[in-house]
């Protein structure tokens, strides 16, 4: 039967690659590179460094393929999902399917599988739809969390205490709920909403890659400038990663 | 100046650790290996095992420390915490002044350092305390939490949805607040008292050694069994290292 593995990578450092991950590129008979569209080359291009620094012989293994672009006009937010993510598995499908029999493949995912990632979703549909047989594995990788926290030096949580994760849409919709929170897909910075300026917030953008920045400090004295930073990093490069922590501004003894 | 590496080595397989751990594992004059009490030889071990295989010039670089156990009695539970940790931030002092001037060191994490790992503090104590001039790093490493939904195949987060991640005594207190909730360091299987038996549970022990046990299912259905199977291994091995992800039992339609 055809395999396939979910590799993640780590979140910009090439050096995040774990040796199970660069086992199992190599071991694939084709890596499959997701291309996106605009702004998104920068990820491509450490995508195609970190194959060509790990494969030993990349000579025609290596396949690059377009991703649609999600379309949300007259749909609801889950129709608008749901139809990208058909169109998604039937190229998965059609790359699954072009394998040598008993072949094997591997898709590169953006830090860790599990994380805030639809490829194993979309695998799994291929499943579903029965086009093409196979298995497939998952591989561990570092996710931006932990990129987070290594680059401040910091524990995510406090001792014995929760953690949550969440995102910009959510938190601005729920405010500050744990004393530790982690912040990713925030497109509205909801950081800069939260009541709290006591709170304190460790911000990173681009992290693990060479343009990565850094901030930390009181919410109420740090907000403005992260916002303004963000912006001028964003127009700069014409697009942006960041995520964030908020510790609330009470209860700090442990 | 000195400095220090804290490097996060995954959760038991040695293919878990990446190239910047091995990178950092290298560079360093002296690597500090923690060897724990009863029940922990195979911990010890599986850190042996990872210097072995990836250190190039092992000899006389690799410096093993007792860690010592944490005395409860008399005592509230923070005030044992800080006791403890002032001893082992003695230990840190000394091994880290024994290094070369500007020489450096590393100290091998489970998982990844930022969570619930108790290295940075420390660290940051022996600073602090000031016997001893350093700086020092953070190396993310792969988490439990990874290593479980990759042996599962499951993205721990719904949809656009939060996590929460939080301990065994937690949930105990507080039940099921988040749809997806992943519980570590539960001593009192907290699950088998959640009263929601829809709910999904994802389990995992001993992830990424030799003798990984997974489970899912209902959880109305397998707690029993896991309870049962938890208590066999970890009279077999002597100790037990578990970790699991908690679905709610409504909502699933994402
Ligand atoms: C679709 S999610 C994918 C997360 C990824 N699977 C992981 O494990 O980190 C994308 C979000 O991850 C965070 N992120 C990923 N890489 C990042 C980086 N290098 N720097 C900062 N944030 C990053 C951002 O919050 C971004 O909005
Ligand atoms: C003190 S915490 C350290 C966590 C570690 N820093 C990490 O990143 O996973 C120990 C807890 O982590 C989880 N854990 C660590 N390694 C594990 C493994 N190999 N299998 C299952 N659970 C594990 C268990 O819940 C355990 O109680």
């Amino acid at each position: 039967m055809k395999h396939i593995n979910i590799i993640g990578i780590g979140t910009g450092n090439p050096e995040h690659l774990t040796i199970q991950a660069i086992n199992a590129m190599n071991a694939a008979d084709m890596v499959f590179l997701p291309v996106k569209g605009a702004g998104k080359e920068e990820l491509a291009e450490i995508r195609r460094e970190i194959c060509e620094r790990y494969i030993s012989q990349p000579a025609g293994r290596i396949s690059e393929f377009a991703v649609p672009q999600r379309q949300t006009t007259d749909k609801t937010y889950a129709q608008s999902v749901d139809t990208w993510h058909g169109e998604i598995a039937r190229i998965y499908g059609e790359l699954i399917s072009g394998l040598p029999d008993d072949g094997s493949g591997a898709f590169l995912v953006w830090g860790d599988p599990s994380l805030y990632d639809s490829t194993i979703r979309i695998i799994e549909r291929v499943r579903r739809e029965g086009r093409v047989a196979f298995d497939y594995s998952v591989i561990p990788g570092i996710t931006s969390i932990q990129a987070l926290a290594a680059s401040h030096r910091i524990p995510v949580n406090l001792v014995g205490k929760p953690i949550e994760v969440t995102t910009g849409r959510r938190l601005a919709q729920d405010g500050l709920l744990a004393d530790s929170t982690v912040v990713m897909l925030d497109g509205e910075q909801a950081f800069a909403k939260i009541d709290d300026p006591d709170a304190e917030i460790f911000w990173g953008a681009y992290l693990g890659t060479k343009d990565e920045i850094v901030r930390s400090g009181r919410l109420g004295d740090i907000a403005t400038d992260i916002l303004t930073l963000r912006a001028e990093a964003r127009q700069r490069h014409g697009w942006i990663m960041d995520i964030y922590l908020l510790r609330k501004g009470r209860d700090f003894d442990e």
